[in-house]
């Protein structure tokens, strides 16, 4: 049976206030096709109804498992559990990303599904952040299919209508990191051995903008400057002293933990809850999109280098080294 | 006799560094007939002299009050008190926003005043917010003017001359909250059972942006991110601890506290403060001066629509049935 | 001998993601001649060879004293000391400010040099900040040359590829606080009698936009704002608890305490870290360029009026007074 509408919410009390909120994202953008065409929540009067094609009480997706990314949705909550399970350490390759993009996709489009829990089936490791396999050695085009899937990734999961849930079981560096930063709320293992932060600059390289957006955005200016700059990974304790994540638990509470909070986030009303969220965050995904092409084509260039090349090489190599 | 000007500053040491200060905010908005049509302080050499039909050492207002605030200013310290005493809950009537702008206005333009604490007559409740009824069942034409006066009040308040300081000695709810977040200071009572924040999500609705751009200002954009989508009420120890009051005393003590904080702030030479706070200031205003009448004009839409009255209409019933 | 580049990093992998690095300040600004017209560190691929003119291992500074300010460059570290002394209070003369430009300008084109510890040679005092007495009693074109000295000295400093350390032992007010604001990490003693703020509306002036923006970065909003209005002075162990300065230590240590966070900021590859601080600081820099000459003319109008300057006269008469 289909979950009924949040109580007394929802239809009935939209926005009296609705300026900012429109959000175009996916549209604004030339030359790219999004993965996802429905038009923003608010842009409607309410939720469709279900398409005479699809019998009522029958969701589309309940349970979907690709290769990289399991997911379980509970329709009496409308909370979705999504699980990185792309062993050794959930890298952010080409097919994790997409697979990442649809499965939101599928759970932005699904009535019954309200809110999303991420987490990792892989111990010990949240996600090691993008996969550098995806920027080495390939064609030009390659690399710019990569950087629009982090791209579009990155997109949907802080802008997602949903309420998303980050529960970092694991370390979270560059990439990983940018995933839970980029949750509504971040709810972390209290184990020190776990760290998490965006090190880009301890790799020689540098978050791209809208990185250091959303991390200024819940770190504040200042942490941000000195993180970025030191490519800091912060151990639990700290990462939680400086509010990069929200809360710590034992790693054994840690979905309890996930669940209550995503209880009280969903106690409220949806339509007023996304809008806010929108008002929110929408200078920062704008500023992306705004320039995403030309971002696409920075990564391109720089990644096409010969020296950057070959200076993937040798750190591929160092990896490979460790491991044997 | 007329207080006289701060020693050894104010006429005699006007700001070296002008950028940024111009302030045309209640000029700016087409079609907009403002309340008060004063030069900002820091387009004059210095504060012009009393009117020659007024004769001197007689100030205008001393104590003053209409049927929703009262107003006293002790003219040897230069601080006006002004009480909200609109029982049962000092909701934000147009009745109430109106005398709260003239009443503004009547002391921003009283060379005897330099600062105002404001503060309730009505025991337990600040401010309950906006009046939910001005927004029900009225003419279109009602909606603009109720909107365009609830603007009126936070452009005076956010953009003072004078230090403004909030003595919170009950719970301040959506727009009582922010009356205090416009202000300079705010103290609160330290009793638990009072709290404040920006409820506008829990009740299906959005606070407008320039109320979310005055809270990030306050509490910065992580804990507004969070504390608006959950629409938190947030009792007194815990505004504290967020930021969102600056101090808590014992309530017995809350009115000593504000006159010694005004003190300390009137002990600045008030050109150099009132071009800071402008600086500071200025950008959050200039939004919503330049975006005014499509605030108004977005407000008035969503109310207007049948949804909106319907869900408006059962909420007043509600609070009918808890009242009875 | 010359350093050695960074270990494995530096040259090899420069930025993958280069969008928003680029930092024309010095050029942009119309009608200016900047001291240095070295292009930034990251529009090159490297750092230049050696000139053929200069042989391999005479590096050209190692240790340079002016009038104002010594500098000391170790070149095993490759740190420099940079310490004032110009008794009895450091003030910011146009002359000290040309030579901490020069001084800057130096070592930024000093392939030995990567990090700056800035601290005073002067018992109790850090700086007194600009000095007064060169706004008093001179020509329009000496006020345009000596803000315009300001402006540079921040621009160097606010952007500097090199890793900028503030050692504050002693007093900063004014101009003083935001030498020390601009640098990548401030260690100051702990002494409770010294104390660091932005005052200037204790004096009846207003600090211009760039030092409440440069303020801004490093407390927030809500403690700036309050801040610049009170004018205020925080005790050492206050401003670090403000997050004014980042680490209080003995005075005795700060010294030894200043080497050890330069060498965690120098672990990290230089071409990294220099992109990831022009990301972060660009908008601020950017902001001053394109206002400069307005900033200039501004000021230049309001320290020429017979007011101001009267106040001037009256506030080192004063000060004299004070003296003897």
């Amino acid at each position: 049976m289909p979950r009924p509408v949040q109580s007394g919410f929802g239809e009935r009390t939209p926005h009296l206030w609705g300026l900012c909120c429109s959000r175009p994202y996916l549209s604004v953008s030339p030359g790219v096709l999004p993965l996802c065409c429905r038009p923003p929540a608010w842009g409607r009067a309410a939720r469709p109804p279900p398409s005479p094609l699809q019998p009522p009480g029958l969701v589309p997706c309940r349970s979907f498992s690709n290769n990289k990314i399991q997911v379980e949705l509970d329709e009496s909550s409308g909370v979705a559990m999504m699980k990185f399970k792309s062993p050794p350490v959930n890298s952010l390759s080409l097919e994790f990303l997409t697979e990442f993009s649809i499965s939101l996709e599928k759970l932005e489009n699904n009535r019954a599904c309200r809110g999303v829990i991420i987490t990792s089936a892989v111990p010990k490791i949240f996600s090691s952040g993008l996969d550098i396999t995806e920027m080495c050695g390939k064609s030009v085009e390659h690399y710019a299919e990569f950087w629009r899937a982090v791209q579009e990734m990155w997109l949907r999961l802080y802008g997602s209508n949903m309420v998303t849930v980050a529960a970092v079981n694991g370390s979270s560096p560059a990439g990983g990191c940018l995933c839970a930063l980029s949750c509504d709320y971040r709810i972390m293992a209290e184990n020190p051995k776990f760290s998490i932060g965006l090190n880009e600059a301890q790799l020689g390289i540098v978050a791209p903008f809208w990185f250091k957006d959303t991390f200024v955005n819940v770190v504040g200016y200042r942490i941000a400057e000195r993180s970025l700059q030191l490519g800091s990974l912060h151990p639990a304790p700290e990462a939680h002293k400086l509010g990069l994540v929200d809360e710590l638990v034992p790693e054994e509470k840690l979905m309890e933990k996930a669940a209550a909070v995503m209880a009280q986030w969903l106690a409220l009303p949806d339509h007023a809850r996304q809008l806010t969220k929108s008002m929110m965050r929408k200078a920062v995904l704008d500023r992306l999109v705004a320039h995403r092409e030309e971002d696409i084509k920075n990564f391109v260039t720089f990644v096409s280098k010969e020296s950057i090349q070959k200076s993937l090489r040798m750190y591929m190599e160092m990896l490979k080294k460790r491991k044997s």
